[in-house]
């Protein structure tokens, strides 16, 4: 069995898995994002919890034995080869942090984290909608966007692991200010900020979030629906990007946003079509994730499983 | 022995290699780029110049058998598996020709063909700037604007062949129409065409060509000056997305245009940088090609030797 968990800058998703089959599911809203000590504390609370009913008669009586690896995936960027986070912008109390290391010791089970996009990228490659595929490239649209690329079932990391980084292809020359300094990145346009920005471009009030804008177009709200029409355009160019650069089988989109559906999904692939150069790539598929909240920690565990390199197993 | 050729816009050049040798060069200017029957006969000739002397006592007795194989760069798009060339728009002449198999037909050796930037990629990876590198990506800047991606001495095709369209990257939204319909492209920038609009644009008049402007470049001429420092802004935005994507341990750039040296690669260096997310991969090495004009001809060699597969060996 394996343990995989999610770390957010909203909540702690973990899941734990018998195989591909996930027996056991525990999540908690953040209760910090930067305070070190409190983070650390829910992050063990969770993984105590889906190992409390291993000992139980339904797993037999080998216990934590039973658990062969915990598998972390942590927003921002990490250092993979050191395991150690570096500087996630969502979840600053996790700043230069060695987290493998620290819940190695606790559990005495070894233990790797990931960067969350790329977790979520293997579980949608091995699993889900990218399944049996070659290429399959995706992005994950919340707070901030991640990007993965899985190429014959191995994550491409890049020279220095900081490749796919989609939400920073420059889309608009000297558009809106991004989260990095820069002008014009996608994700200062498709990120829940970047939603909420159009959506006030666009004269809608009073909306708190891009969920609430999702469920007026749903209600035919036509300012809702222009948000996510813009949006999807501004996705499809970035997108178009990914295909004219890579030519994956399939595009995965998962993260909250996804939830917009057609609002976004539509226009997202008319404008993609446009701007694809090869005849042939104009029909790349673009789906959105078959996991919803989960993947990210489905991906962890998976990764625990099948790339056993770099964990942290000793001390 | 192996035998390269680049089959280009305006010229044909050939190589006979021994190991990573070359033994023999020739090169001609086309007589016709739209003429099936006059661009297939310089082909001929071509080859036919560069077996010539195997029969001499320099190489020995066996003739023709000495040579292994027969490699062929082609620009624009092909069908790599059926070995077939798809719709080059420099060279019309070659449209859905199966060449290859002409080529195996006439000569009697094994032959094979590939996009020219994948064999100017290939000889720069394997042999050239980007040797024990292990993910090479680049660009020729010439007529059109080619790109070429090796991950561990392999050519990344995508699926369906039509990755690294460098080119077709969109910088400028709403920008100038590219040669493939679509507005902002990078080749629209930086291809020769784009260089001489640049030009225009900058009041320039009277050059007949990009090679002319890096001429007067280097006398200092502060116009020409400019419109390199332009095209070097352009090309860093796309290098940077290239790297925000693809995270290589280095660029390789080529083609005729490279010849402006740090008249365009000082500008592109620097908003390259600029435009790069991760501040470790800010320093990703961008180089100007190894091997100049015959770079193309010897990755067509290359890619006999080293990699067989859809050979063309019958008939």
């Amino acid at each position: 069995m394996y343990i995989g968990l999610d770390v957010g800058g909203y909540k702690i998703n973990g899941v734990l898995m018998q195989g591909n089959k996930i027996v056991k599911k525990r999540w908690a809203l953040n209760k910090s994002t930067s305070n070190r000590k409190i983070i650390i504390a829910q992050i063990f609370d969770c993984i105590e919890e889906l190992i409390s009913g291993i000992d139980s008669p339904r797993f037999g009586e080998a216990g934590k034995k039973e658990i062969k690896g915990i598998g972390i995936g942590v927003p921002g960027p990490i250092d993979f080869r050191k395991q150690k986070i570096l500087n996630p912008p969502n979840v600053t109390g996790l700043k230069n942090l060695f987290l493998a290391k620290i819940v190695r010791e606790k559990f005495k089970i070894k233990t790797k984290i990931e960067n969350d996009a790329n977790c979520f990228g293997l579980a949608e490659a091995l699993l889900g909608a990218g399944k049996s595929k070659k290429i399959v490239a995706g992005l994950t649209l919340g707070t901030g966007v991640g990007g993965f690329l899985v190429v014959n079932k191995k994550i491409f990391r890049g020279k220095l692991l900081r490749a796919t980084e989609f939400g920073h292809i420059a889309i608009i020359s000297g558009g809106r200010k991004c989260s990095c300094g820069r002008s014009g990145c996608l994700e200062a346009y498709i990120s829940a900020r970047g939603i909420m920005k159009t959506a006030q471009e666009i004269g809608l009030k009073k909306v708190s979030s891009p969920e609430e804008i999702t469920q007026m177009a749903r209600r035919g709200d036509k300012k809702a629906v222009e948000v996510y029409q813009k949006t999807g355009e501004y996705l499809g160019i970035g997108l178009a990007n990914i295909v004219n650069i890579l030519n994956p089988d399939i595009i995965v989109i998962g993260g909250g946003i996804a939830n917009a559906g057609k609002f976004i999904f539509e226009p997202a692939r008319k404008i993609m079509k446009e701007n694809i150069l090869s005849p042939l790539a104009k029909n790349t598929r673009l789906v959105k994730a078959k996991f919803g909240e989960n993947a990210g920690a489905i991906g962890a565990a998976l990764l625990v499983k099948f790339y056993p390199q770099f964990i942290h197993n000793k001390g």
